[in-house]
């Protein structure tokens, strides 16, 4: 068995209104069941989903972090205003976005962006994957699987992966629980997050420099499935541990 | 640019004193700069990282922990004897492992291996990746990298992803630091944990039920560099902000 990535090649600068789906599908041929991965900073581009930082007006409680994180305070209200729920204010921002996923700073990005303009993420990237796999089969009549990604960090291990924030097409986890083990044993723990694993694949080849190559089509790995939204991935709060913990600890801290 | 991943076809049940290297080369054609990936657990078998939970007897400690979270308290102690440091008892252990990795259980797994025998890690993954790499070397003159892998869960999200536990002539990361974006901006955090992309990545062929298929090789990316160890990737203490808060929430809890 194998599989193999590409990378769409010469994707341009994307701009406000922009065709993601049409500009893929007019430089690659896709087939039947490939996944096709995409940067979340090129679908909110095309989304509009940008800020002049000259137009933020920090509110007090921007200030005030900013001042402990060393940070822009206009950055961090823009952070604020992205958030559902601030998790840890310092020594960084950790937030749930509105859209669920647990990460610093709500993926606002200051990368790849002319100026003083700020990329946020998609306003809703669940959506925007199936807006670009609905896009790509009434082009292509493919029936593809889409995945929007982020790059976020990790507990107890430096650096970023890639994960995916939105979702069409494909189930998030591919549960091996109730399936039995080379000796025939029920294995008892084993969901695999296979969309966080595309993800992270695909940013293998994404390039976070100026060589952008932000649309990787992963071939071979047939996840193909009538499942939109990446919800339930997210842990219920009543079972999100880590995330009980550092609450937790934070108020203690506030006392 | 694209990237292939193969998985090696006919891999036999592992036992002790199997050469894992002779394994590989004997069924796959290695070039230059592949990327060998293998799962920990085949790894842990041919170095004899077995135990019989009829040999295991558990301390209060276990039977106490083991109460709380309904485990077999046998299969606590095993953790227990492969933790460096407990981080967090309930709902899970979640601990820091001899070799620096925090997961829950140390890695101990009772899958695969017959009746109630069970599979610890590597005793140094980090080493038995430098072995098998060395040791393809010494039989086809190719240089690989090696990634020894194993699941673990993440914060936040459910689901478990392949994860880097020992790596060898590769780095842990690519620094995207100092290099310039687009348009030319300095990008600021931009750390990529790219063996842990890879180990997802060949966790997508692995498959954990009966179809084993613990070896993948990855082709078209070239990473080979002369570095050993994993060890860059595990924050140093002071910098690992949630393993502080889950500590400092954990302590409290206890009072």
């Amino acid at each position: 068995m194998n599989i193999s990535l590409f990378t769409v090649p010469d994707i341009p600068l994307i701009h406000e209104g922009d065709d993601i789906a049409a500009i893929v599908c007019e430089r690659f041929d896709l087939q039947d069941h490939d996944i096709v991965v995409v940067v979340s900073t090129i679908v909110a581009k095309a989304e509009g989903r940008i800020i002049e930082l000259l137009d933020v007006v920090p509110s007090d409680s921007a200030l005030s972090i900013a001042g402990q994180n060393d940070r822009d305070p206009r950055l961090v209200q823009m952070v604020l205003d992205e958030s559902k729920e601030i998790i840890l204010k310092f020594p960084f921002l950790l937030v749930e976005t509105e859209n669920g996923n647990v990460c610093v700073n709500a993926g606002v990005d200051g990368s790849n962006i002319d100026g003083d303009r700020i990329v946020l993420l998609p306003e809703d990237s669940d959506q925007s994957a199936k807006a670009i796999r609905e896009a790509v089969f009434a082009r292509t009549a493919r029936k593809v699987s889409v995945i929007v990604t982020d790059t976020n960090g990790r507990a107890f291990r430096d650096g970023q992966t890639g994960v995916a924030i939105g979702i069409s097409g494909i189930t998030p986890t591919r549960d091996w629980r109730g399936q039995c083990d080379l000796f025939g044993k029920m294995l008892e723990v084993a969901n695999e997050a296979i969309v966080d694993e595309i993800a992270g694949a695909a940013n293998l080849l994404f390039g976070e420099g100026g060589d952008g190559t932000p649309v990787v089509v992963v071939r071979g790995l047939d996840c193909y499935a009538k499942h939109e939204g990446l919800q339930p991935i997210y842990f219920p709060r009543s079972e999100d541990v880590i995330r009980d913990a550092i609450t937790r600890a934070s108020k203690q801290e506030t006392r």
